[in-house]
């Protein structure tokens, strides 16, 4: 089987560079302009038979600016639903220099080590990418990506947030349908996005590295709580000892939280990437959190809970931009936001004045 | 000058019993119900006057639930503008049993002793109050509740989060145009409610117990990261070292935690609310914090993004209840919903649907 990345040129769609574009400058695009999309029958049997470049163009679908394949990629995925659910989720996150992308080649390696399929996906909604780009450069995960049973698909491109989260949550029932039981979502450490993946993964995986105060800076706030596995990369050579002690650190620390709802008590574990050293012992972790919360009942009320969230998350987004993106409110915005922030108008009746008059246009 | 407690009774509005009720049943209300309310002009005029009666009544009106008083109440707030933002704002947390009326009591006599105004709030959402009532009790606070220049005001009555503390934030407005250049804000350590006030105070006290573990498991994730200070409380007798053995936990922690925007570093303190001890030390250090961020610009900066804040916050609280509360999406949500519960439906197009009637009908 191909690369599925190598497959791109062959399809009606492009997968994205990862730096936004407009479609009509995409040279994929123009070249197959007039290919005719499969059905959305066509495209399911694809997918559920496991057709690697079915799945692919359907992802592109789902990532697709244009409403009329947007239209289209809802009804694959709604077909795709009744296949989807049973996988691993796994969020991973870290800031850059941590070490993501070897860790997750060496880690995807190992869980593909008795079989089964892995997809690696990733949110990263900078348009800039300055700040380490995700998946950008196909070489980033070099063996992994030339096992056949992983896809690797890079973030959907530069949008905002919630756009980019909605699309890799939609690709993640697009991959389970087509049999991918391991799902590996990574973002930067740095951002907003760790809690669009944390409420679409099973289990959130933070790569730290050894040190404690200047290096932890690059990592928000609140992203430690959020782990149910903190590892310690680059835990070799002279760095062991160092690694230890951040270890022993983030247990203290990791002490002082409250228990999560899950049942399980987040772990602290070291390992080095680069040498391939205590890679199972990441992944023996993993496997007693999933045997735990399948037994518990917290895998399963999670997902309920994720999918609740999914809905109300889409309606509060969807109400928000309906009123922001309206130029008359937004002069509107702007106007009430300095008299707001000269303590001329307090924010409550600027809201309301602005809020009055959206309401009346209704 | 009274105890504006005790003047409740001669204002043509009750001041709230903190727990829900109609206003059509409260016995002052009904009493007085033909008082005619003063004047927006003579309200502001005592406000700034620093008249205790006009300001309790003013902040009846603020919280209270018919339109007209609501109002009345935003002119009242809009004309006290001008005169308020110069105090310190101040959010008191801390599960219940940690000794938090206590250590207010106290806390409070101390930023008192040279003079000076302080005016203790609350927010409280929850509508039961089996969690520990928050100035329900008006003995609770007894040595401050009898000092003249405190004004001690119960929670705003069980209703949302937003709404309560949109509530309580126009009150902090009234009180600093009245005089009061101290704000405490409380609120107990177990829900939402922390989020709210951290948005609207400028220094966050949480208060702790000697202890790990088990101790801490009523304090709900993320709130230690919002700290500027963790004081634990009842450092007394035995407890000196249990105390001393929590803080130098305390700190480990802080210390994996990134450096805040503000510029300072959270400090750990100990001390004991009912010996009065370590209460000048706990306080040397709010006074150190507000010397940091009053140089390096932080503390008008943070103002400004609250004002924005509760102005975007109010926009959106006002598009989603216009929404949720609507009948007929409401009808259909618990539809979908299940739908979306039992994978029948992607979340995604759930929401489409939804909004797609919604917007329809506008």
């Amino acid at each position: 089987m191909d690369h599925p990345e190598n497959d791109e040129k062959y399809i009606g769609l492009t997968v994205n560079s990862g730096v936004a574009q407009p479609p009509s400058v995409n040279p994929y695009l123009k070249r197959h302009r007039r290919k005719p999309l499969p059905t959305v029958g066509e495209m399911v049997e694809g997918i559920v038979k496991g057709d690697i470049t079915m799945l692919s163009r359907a992802v592109t679908l789902v990532e697709s600016i244009q409403p009329e394949h947007y239209a289209l990629a809802q009804e694959v995925i709604e077909k795709c639903m009744p296949h989807s659910g049973d996988s691993r989720r796994i969020g991973i996150t870290g800031v850059p220099g941590a070490g993501k992308s070897t860790s997750i080649d060496i880690f995807g390696r190992h869980v593909l080590r008795d079989g089964g399929k892995l997809a690696v996906l990733a949110i990263d909604p900078s348009s800039e990418r300055t700040r380490g780009s995700i998946l950008g450069d196909k070489t980033r995960m070099e063996k992994l990506s030339q096992h056949p049973g992983a896809f690797i698909r890079p973030s959907p491109s530069a949008g905002s947030l919630g756009g980019v989260a909605r699309k890799t949550r939609e690709t993640i029932v697009l991959c389970e349908a087509a049999g991918y039981n391991n799902i590996f979502v990574e973002t930067v450490g740095v951002g907003q996005s760790e809690t669009a993946v944390h409420s679409m993964v099973d289990f959130f995986l933070l790569i730290q590295l050894a040190g404690t105060g200047d290096e932890l800076q690059g990592i928000k706030r609140g992203i430690m709580e959020m782990a149910d596995g903190i590892v310690i990369n680059k835990a070799d050579g002279d760095n062991i000892g160092p690694a230890q002690l951040a270890q022993a650190q983030f247990k203290s620390a990791l002490h002082l939280f409250p228990p999560a709802e899950s049942g399980w008590s987040p772990e602290v574990l070291t390992y080095s990437g680069y040498y391939e050293l205590g890679i199972a012992e990441v992944w023996d972790m993993i496997d007693r959190y999933f045997a735990l919360v399948k037994e518990n009942g917290y895998y399963e009320r999670k997902r309920m809970q994720q999918a609740r969230y999914w809905m109300y998350e889409t309606i509060d987004s969807r109400l928000r931009s309906h009123f922001y993106d309206n130029p008359e409110i937004a002069a509107m915005l702007e106007d009430r936001e300095r008299l707001v922030l000269s303590n001329r108008q307090s924010s409550f009746t600027a809201a309301r004045d602005i809020l009055d008059y959206y309401f009346s246009k209704k």
